[in-house]
């Protein structure tokens, strides 16, 4: 059995908190969008929260605990969606918001410790001259930068710059292994993705260079369509015609906006699909004229607007924003899926899933650059029912040629990869030899031997000594 | 006759040139290039050079010059390659260089006088702002903005920014008309079609709106490979590479690099085809680990080269600099196309039309967005013998699914569009109702029953009137 008074002990100096109370609520992200996971995930908890103020404070954590054989779950804002940063065996909570420095601004770049707020990196890159992230996760103001390379894919602004993914959106991350003695690695190109959404399993991010884009004074609009086919499509022109500029193109079906959009209700009308758009303020007047060819209405502009009190930015109403919105109303009808529909077909796709499902899977979709072309994501809010009719969803789904990445899955390879990426294996050999960065998280370490293609689920067995399930 | 002399009198305070060895060079572009326009267009000159230093001397010019049925060709720096700005007909040539000045300068956006250097403008926002034009040509020394717009399509920067065609890439035209009473209208949006890459054939600009990109200090770069598919195959996954900030990426087969590119020549392999990109300096290490994934080698980083003197910078190699850096070391041997290869099937056609002409047609290509896609346009150099099997040339690539705009020809029609751009057609007939305006490169003003399924070229009388021919 684990010491933990013993550890806390040993990190004397360093700021811990160990009130039960205060402990689970950091244990916990937004994995209660499903159904699957909130029933499994529900009551997964830590022992400790450490917050090392820097990268001197973290190493002495990582030393302590692999000495003591202590699990580490590296945290940031915690706007997960799958238990990224959910402790299944308990443990240590690494609470890296203390390590929120930004080091360097320069034309095109930035040097940030991986702490800092993705909204407080935007803020200082702007104030100091005129710059931003290329792109953001719609949880901003919460996520950290750190959690957001470690957790996320992309966001707003991946509809021009791809996904983190994506060679040159991230340009370097220093990192700490768990070991004996832990060493500091940098990491550029090709090897950025060996730590990239690796949940934290094979190092701790302790330092971060992302590129630049200018920052414009976005302006959010939203344009209302007769139905949701009007919104893809002009959505679809709109991510297409590359001299108008962008930040957010999202289509969102009826009756999601004016049921669940509750601040925006005066602007909006009832039955209208909606497409939720940032626009450079250069390119306002081409791109008024492109909703005008589609028959489109703008129904909201923030810099028109006579009362913007209240009123959610944009990037609020996208991505998974979408869901908690719904879900915030009706805690106990929604869910949600996370769909690709491949180009250069995606918008025809999107026609079929909607014929097949109706109003049970109410269409959202992100536009984004895949692979340099224009494609779409889905985040669709699914009419929850039973567990067995979700997997049947996500069946059809993929056998109409729709892959899902799976958001019921807490796991790296279920919730996407479908096969284990031997590069973060590997890796985590080198990174975590005891195992200890987020148990539970990478199937390939823990069950070497599990069958993908047998059709069960991963179940990480911290999980059940924690529950007791 | 139009009195000429009674012209220059009524324009008095206007400056005007009418030394005709001065008037001649005025009434050049880059015609040259093609021995079809060289054999046509060689005696083309017009009677008086007109320099207007503002809209008010530019509207005065426009009123005489409609009073006294006098042609009027708008110029800028010259730099077209089919005749653009050459006064089929004679009159006068409006040299729009004088015009000049910058109006505004804000994030993403200038206004400015179309008269003005692309350089210089470039020269003037950076300081300003840090910022520059979205794209410009390879001529951007020597070329107005105003030329550019009327009788440019894109250029370096449109990899990433799309073409002038693209809603949002113009923001809005003044234009005045040839009447009794020269107008002034505004244009904006769609109505912009009307105007741009019209050669002035239907009103002149007097300002000019565009967006404004950030800019950054681009690196040269020349990638070395073994063969050009080699070359085409790394610039198609750059170009994908939404995360790699560039601006310029084109392919260009050997043997032209190591013979024609002399300042370079200490760079180069013999044999060698190349990839000249312009990266910016932050994108420039996960640049290099794409280099490395196929193979490619770093001939010359302008960052990094030990001596740049006399090197010219990448632009310069690109575009319809590739064909001069050829055509200035054998004239009498090359011309050149400009061919689409339809995306997503772009490489493939590209060795197609490689595989079909060897070395008689050299390829040159360059990478863009066009309608959101990645895809590229060739201007590949042609070993030229007859006029007939430039045709034929022509005729295979169009054959093959590779539409040829041609460059061998004058008139707007011909040069790419095939049928007669409606709109343009009928804004002619609001801003040049005597057909004054650079006569003879709009078909269907000249001649609204010309066959262009007759398989024969249009010869304006205009041109046979000045040379006698």
């Amino acid at each position: 059995m684990t010491d933990y008074q013993q550890i806390k002990a040993e990190l004397e100096g360093i700021a811990i908190e160990d009130n039960p109370a205060m402990v689970l609520r950091k244990s916990r992200d937004f994995y209660w969008y499903s159904p699957i996971l909130k029933a499994q995930l529900e009551h997964v908890t830590g022992d400790l929260i450490v917050s090392p103020e820097n990268e001197d404070e973290l190493i002495k954590v990582l030393k302590v605990a692999f000495k003591h054989d202590a699990p580490v779950t590296a945290r940031g804002g915690g706007t997960g969606n799958y238990g990224q940063s959910m402790p299944l065996s308990g443990g240590i909570v690494l609470d890296m918001t203390k390590m929120n420095r930004i080091k360097l601004i320069e034309p095109g770049r930035v040097i940030a410790e991986p702490g800092i707020i993705c909204a407080e990196l935007d803020r200082q890159t702007k104030a100091h001259s005129g710059q931003e992230l290329r792109f953001h996760p719609s949880t901003t103001g919460q996520a950290t930068l750190g959690g957001f390379i470690a957790g996320g894919s992309g966001g707003v602004g991946s509809v021009h710059w791809g996904g983190l993914r994506d060679l040159g959106n991230v340009l370097r991350l220093r990192i700490v292994t768990l070991e004996a003695e832990p060493r500091v690695m940098e990491l550029t190109s090709l090897d950025l993705l060996k730590v990239s959404h690796a949940y934290g399993t094979n190092g701790i991010i302790t330092e971060v260079e992302m590129p630049l884009a200018p920052a414009y004074e976005w302006v959010d609009v939203i344009v209302g369509h007769d139905s949701f086919m009007d919104a893809v499509r002009f959505s679809d022109h709109l991510a297409s015609s590359t001299g108008i500029l962008t930040k957010e193109i999202a289509p969102i079906a009826a009756p999601v906006p004016y049921n669940y959009f509750t601040r925006l209700k005066p602007f909006l009308e009832e039955g209208e699909s909606i497409s939720v758009v940032m626009v450079a303020p250069h390119s306002i007047e081409p791109f008024k004229a492109l909703v005008e060819v589609h028959g489109g209405t703008i129904r909201y502009r923030s810099d028109t607007a006579e009362n913007t009190k209240g009123v959610p930015r944009a990037y609020e109403l996208g991505w998974n924003h979408t869901t908690l919105r719904a879900m915030k109303m009706e805690p106990d009808n929604f869910t949600y899926l996370q769909v690709q529909y491949p180009s250069p077909g995606h918008v025809a796709k999107v026609q079929e899933m909607c014929a097949i499902f109706g109003d049970e899977v109410i269409g959202h979709l992100e536009f984004l650059r895949f692979d340099g072309a224009i494609q779409c994501s889905g985040l669709p809010l699914v009419r929850y029912t039973t567990p067995e009719r979700l997997e049947e969803i996500i069946r059809i789904h993929e056998e109409n040629g729709c892959p899902v990445f799976n958001p019921h899955r807490y796991t790296l390879e279920e919730g996407g990869m479908k096969q284990t990426d031997e590069r973060q294996l590997e890796f985590k050999k080198e990174t975590d030899p005891k195992g200890l960065l987020n148990p539970g998280k990478m199937i390939a370490w823990d069950d070497p031997e599990f069958d993908f293609k047998a059709g069960k689920n991963y179940l990480f067995k911290g999980i059940t000594a924690v529950t007791g399930e």
